[in-house]
């Protein structure tokens, strides 16, 4: 949400000739992305989004968001999609940065997610693992099982300032998740940051899926399992089986899932959990002084985990 | 430059409804305007910038500005204008906070300013200060020089640690400034922030003047010696005497300035290098930590008040 890279007049008109996209009217940076500088251009000819990818995002993975983009976008996943410039590539550099235009959809993400929101992302989701298994490339899970315990170790000695005791509680969870977590359900390729943020609706329908910059080859049911903390839990922390129900469902209805996919979703919505909650607290605990970026709460991923802590059936997640 | 009120959808659905603008299809936090937040909203009838007043805009001064914004439009300035809602009405509530609909302009503010800019800057305030001739309401300017002591005096035990030596250097420009300022130049309404941020072109075309929210009457010298300190200083600080002759010919070609004008230039662009440099000051000290908005250097507004304080002709701004 800011802008990072102020883009010159010579250096945009510039960037902007490489394409076939007309003359540029406007050109608004726009609080949308937390790791990413992103302009919404208008030419003459519509809107678009030019996207700076600041450090955060490897350079070396961006050939396999943008193929992936633009191969959802043809299989009809309503999602942006990279435009080719007038040498047929995608990816190129501006302001010393890799930076790319893509298709501008329509639509607005919800703030106040609704029961039928949580049904929509569902089936969304579900079409989207389907399409994905005919896409080529991989790109391993940078921020799974493996690689928690390093994420905890660097916030480890710090994370009771931010809540007494966390450091223990997710030390334990840890020793249980990377002695649990299974290793044989379906995958494919995950969106892996489904939120409401990157998800738009025009009146009740989703109108499109953003930000695929964290996509990754992973379990299906783990995409699924961050869908649910992210859309079926209220602001008090609640867990609303009504919402977690109707994603199931919809999401079971285009997919169908295994018995082995299910009695692990427990399991795996506690890796989901954590896999927040570690980003989530080394953010709190290292944003620079003065930041745009204001870091988001890890106390609320801590609260999802410890429903999930709980849960001793996938009844529990309304599933029948 | 940020998004400091997150509007619900039901809100934005109702606010939206109160006018006849067609339906929502997006609607995206723009990083434009310091004092306010802003979306860029999508309809299917066309772009419009949906602004929520934050609190260091008076509400009581808000009639005012989009008086003033509706006024100019309708004469043929280049400026956006606010639209009136089913009810007649230009300023309502949304989110408890004072909130109009403005039209889109096409345009883009220039990063590197070029003396075309300049010229096109001049010959738009003169015509603006003429046309504001004809508008009925006024407005005091509460940053000019009677306010410039008390704000002063908010900063003056801490300004050495921006600068060394910056306390005295002000109280002394204000000893001078307070005993010199004039009483008898032209006055009018001004827009008294015409920065580079506020000012759209199409190539080199200026195509828009924004951001009246700083507009007040005064002299109207005063708000182009504003515009000769905003645009006419290079990035090292030094002053491009071409810039100037530009733009000051440009302005005097629509509207004839008067000796006195003319003469009081110098001592008019110290008022108005003071009055950013007091506010970045004040600002530069007393940003919250963490705050989305970086605070502009006050630095650069003391060098060009140092420029001016070694003028002694207005042949140096290019006046022949």
């Amino acid at each position: 949400m800011a802008v990072y890279t102020e883009v010159s007049d010579d250096d945009l008109a510039a960037f902007v000739a490489t394409y076939d996209i007309g003359s540029l009217l406007s050109c608004k940076g726009i609080a949308e992305g937390v790791e990413n500088t992103n302009y919404l251009m208008q030419t003459d000819r519509g809107q678009f989004i030019l996207t700076l990818y600041e450090k955060r995002v490897s350079a070396s993975d961006l050939p396999f968001f943008l193929n992936l983009m633009e191969f959802l976008a043809e299989a009809g996943i309503p999602s942006p999609t990279p435009l080719r410039g007038r040498d047929g590539k995608a990816l190129r550099t501006l302001c010393d940065r890799p930076a790319a235009i893509i298709t501008f959809l329509n639509g607005m993400s919800p703030k106040r997610m609704q029961v039928g929101h949580c049904a929509e992302v569902g089936t969304a989701l579900a079409r989207f693992h389907n399409t994905g298994a005919d896409f080529d490339m991989s790109r391993p899970n940078g921020l799974s099982v493996d690689a928690w315990r390093t994420l905890f170790n660097a916030s480890a000695a710090r994370a009771d300032e931010v809540i007494p005791g966390l450091a223990e509680t997710l030390s334990k969870e840890l020793d249980f998740l990377e002695a649990n977590w299974p290793d044989n359900l379906p995958e494919g390729v995950c969106h892996a940051d489904l939120f409401p943020d990157n998800v738009f609706f025009l009146g009740d329908k989703l109108s499109g899926l953003i930000d695929f910059y964290f996509a990754c080859n992973d379990f299906l049911v783990y995409d699924l399992a961050i869908c649910l903390n992210a859309w079926c839990f209220e602001r008090d922390n609640s867990f609303n089986v009504t919402k977690a129900r109707r994603m199931l469902a919809a999401y079971r209805r285009e997919r169908s899932t295994s018995d082995a996919e299910i009695a692990a979703l427990p399991t795996i919505a506690r890796g989901a959990a954590i896999r927040f909650l570690l980003t989530r607290l080394y953010d709190w605990l290292n944003h620079p002084e003065g930041a745009f970026v204001k870091p988001k709460d890890p106390r609320e991923y801590l609260s999802i985990l410890q429903f999930h802590q709980r849960v001793t059936t996938p009844g529990e997640y309304g599933i029948d």
